[in-house]
């Protein structure tokens, strides 16, 4: 069986977990060395409601301190502010001027009244206004940053072709209305070597490896010939090996002008045996094809 | 005849309309599944006169909710309102009063006289500074998204060689003054198998599938020769086997520095047999080339 | 001589200027159809000096036209305005009100007193960030578009290799100091054939078409050997056949990470005969390699 | 031996330094010519610490310019600015109204009182938003842009394989959590013909010159058979010919959806001689491979 370390690396000490998540990302750790935390990347990639907390958060704190400050100095370096009426409420409205700061709002019934509160309003202005600055950039990147949105079948199912031949064959579809063009698939099989926790890799030849457009589905199919690595492998050989079936997608996006790539994998508790799919797309009255994503995963077994 | 799916589908349970739009859309459905709207990419393909009309609403809704929340707390809140003077009045006042937050104007002969609208006027601010962000992302996203505006005859023809060979031909030329660099045609046949709704598909060898620069107009051209899928076909079999060719370009934009990619099709309706092309440019007394984009349609029935 | 129109176009009524000039345009013009002014394209690829003119303009204009509107509501509805002291005072109490409002400073020393100015003034907040939010996205596309800054050679010369083949040449360096990779250079030969205002192209290999990297210059050179379409021609056949040197640059630009082109052409006017390039870069005290742009165009004669 | 330079100079009047620095730039010098100074390349290119500093100056210097001009029309007429307390308190006055205005905070506590004032304070406004925009196009230049944070060895080293094959080896690693598809790696060799300073150039065939994936740390190995420019060498020879091994890496980023590169070299003074990497991952408890940057460097001596 030839073997072919894509990079995931082939000599382990022990077992590891499947080589690629479902959302694409590998199981694996960085520690020490001079590992960069990279900000912007953290918070392009986060989720909404991770981020708008983030963002909110900043603001509160920022503006906390910048209130703490002016308190500091003193509110009657603040004139529009009644009289001190207590803590709280002074905070309250030290916090305020600095939030109208902040956001350049500036009403003006409050405003500074001496060098110190001129000083620090106008520090504040300068750091509100850079950053809304990188705001704007933030959510400019997390808005046009291009991601495959591609739904992959469930399962990858064994199946057999009308001439016999069994085939290993898994199906994607284009979760989003855009239009993916030259897509191609890329799929290797990780294996162990019996006895170790070496990896062994093998790419599996494809029926076709690549689509012009993908406004459907694809189903991308590896012929089990006697060429190829899972040539007489039954389910329990799929499971003494730790099979792995490792998929790398690349194509281009129409709508974000750029390529995009997308990864999954199947292990083997991931494969159906002797079933096959179910079209997924029905043409309707208008001549139009109707793509059912939930139809993706269907499968039936195979009559023998 | 070969056949390769080129992704769109081979079988159908009843005729579809044309796999190609001339806007390059596909006619295709989605339904059910995880599919994403993508809001992003809804308002920046929009054209322009829905996406002023989404800006414009929205800017208003939200005011319109701010200045009912200042209504709720009362307008006592914020001083500087002249007396109350009835609902309509009241409200208009609050609105105005928001639209100065929410734009960071803050002319401030009305401001947040208690905690509550300190508070309010306060997360308006944030809201609207990211507003405005998000609205900086969403114009620099329009204006820098790369699009090919080639401009295809209205149809092909089938024409003539000097030889005698027949040859499908069309035309296309850039609506922009932008260069594109590189360009590449694939042209490919969709046919019906007759009798069913099987799709068929065949690639078509161009006289020239690449051109090193694009400042003109490019005749794109097809023989007929034995090898052609469509060697030997009329116009009836063209109607009977629902003839649609479709094209994909690629090239480099030199001004938005990025790959571009233009798709359109011509069903068997818009071929014009027996014609050719009249020459869509001339040279000026400076030497100069001049196209007239209007010519690029213009045909003339061959001489026999 | 192989024959391969790039792009350019091949017959023509009448002779035309160079194909390409020196910034890289091409000599054609569009006319009719739908052509595409693109206001975005045409902002971020001017001058500065006209930009900002543009800019100022912009904003003065639409400035003066709400200054306008304000006055016709009457200044009465900017209360702060001292009692009116002449049309021309006027208007400036009203042009600036509105550059406070456009620009969101809002001061507040004049603000809008009645339904009709609050309502315009709204709208010009509106239009006033929605408007820098436009300015951002044009400053950050002039900015960060790629643009490859190669110098060539102000003249192609005719030389001669040390073992005595003749070889065209020319020689470019890098403007800027970011780093070029993967450089890839493509050189075509415009001939008219005589007697007819035809234009033929012709590919003319090159002794090296791709340097990995591009810190220093490079001198491309073209051999004419007798394969080379330019064999056997004189000074006077270059004349005749109004010989034009294309050269199309690609490359990829480290700090730009992006592909960068550039394009350039040699008529048979600037081509100098029988001479040699010095070189333009030496070692200093160092070990750092110093090139000097004003020696690239530098020549001597050979010596016979 | 074969040479093909990479664009880097094959004749010198004298030795160079080392053609690549570990920051990948080059040891190279621009002078004369129509240089260009890139500002904003500069400004995305340099260190935060320093690009702070630029923003605060400049932030600095332009609202001084500006309270310099306030100052010069008279605080009169500015409003608000409580009677002339000294020079100095009269410059802080102008300063924090500038900044009001700059910034669009604009308090109104202050305002522009005259024609003169309302004129500059106008102009302050429209500098003061599209500096900002400049300052957003600015911040996310400087956070998208692509670069590669891959981690080299100290040094390489000269190894032996099982078979006993001597091999160059060196080892790198993503520094960033992000994933880097189809990592590409191109060695050459850089070597001074004996006597001269003219220098030569090869590339080394690797053992494997692609991952498809590069999570963990990758080996890149050139096998040092009689095919080899350095079959033979000792270290001596090493140090005699100034061998310099030139490295180019190439990798499709998948956060930020482009290619980036790296370059790095290793001059002779930087292998280490018949030693081999230790392993720098392991398997924890969860299945998870770790791997430690610090590890990446730890050689150990090869048992004879």
């Amino acid at each position: 069986m030839a073997t072919l370390d894509p990079g995931i690396g082939e000599k382990f000490s022990r077992r590891t977990k499947r080589a690629i998540n479902h959302d694409g990302s590998f199981n694996v750790r960085r520690r020490g060395g001079p590992h960069r935390f990279d900000a912007y990347q953290w918070l392009v990639q986060m989720d909404w409601g991770p981020f708008i907390g983030v963002v909110v958060l900043f603001f509160g704190v920022l503006n906390a301190v910048f209130a703490a400050i002016y308190l500091l100095l003193g509110l009657e370096n603040l004139p529009g502010v009644t009289t001190p009426r207590g803590a709280w409420q002074d905070f309250l409205s030290a916090l305020f001027f600095s939030i109208q700061t902040f956001t350049s709002v500036g009403y003006g019934h409050v405003y500074p009244g001496s060098n110190g509160a001129g000083l620090v309003s106008s520090l504040e202005a300068l750091v509100g206004v850079l950053t809304f600055a990188l705001a704007t950039g933030l959510l400019y990147g997390r808005f046009s940053r291009p991601t495959a949105r591609i739904h992959f079948s469930n399962t990858a199912i064994i199946s057999r072709r009308p001439d016999g031949t069994p085939s290993l064959q898994f199906r994607i579809a284009n979760q989003r209305s855009n239009i993916l063009i030259d897509l191609q698939a890329r799929v290797l099989v990780k294996t162990i070597e019996p006895g170790t926790s070496n990896q062994k890799y093998a790419f599996l030849p494809l029926e076709r490896d690549a689509v012009s457009f993908f406004p459907l589905s694809w189903t991308i199919v590896h012929d089990i010939t006697p060429e190829s690595p899972l040539y007489g492998y039954g389910p329990e050989d799929y499971q003494a090996q730790d099979v792995e079936i490792i998929i790398q997608l690349k194509g281009y996006d129409d709508t974000f002008a750029q390529d995009v790539h997308a990864r999954n994998s199947y292990t083997h508790e991931e494969i159906e045996w002797h079933r096959r799919f179910i079209r997924a797309y029905e043409v309707d009255d208008d001549g139009i094809a109707v793509i059912d994503l939930d139809q993706l995963h269907r499968t039936e077994p195979l009559e023998d």
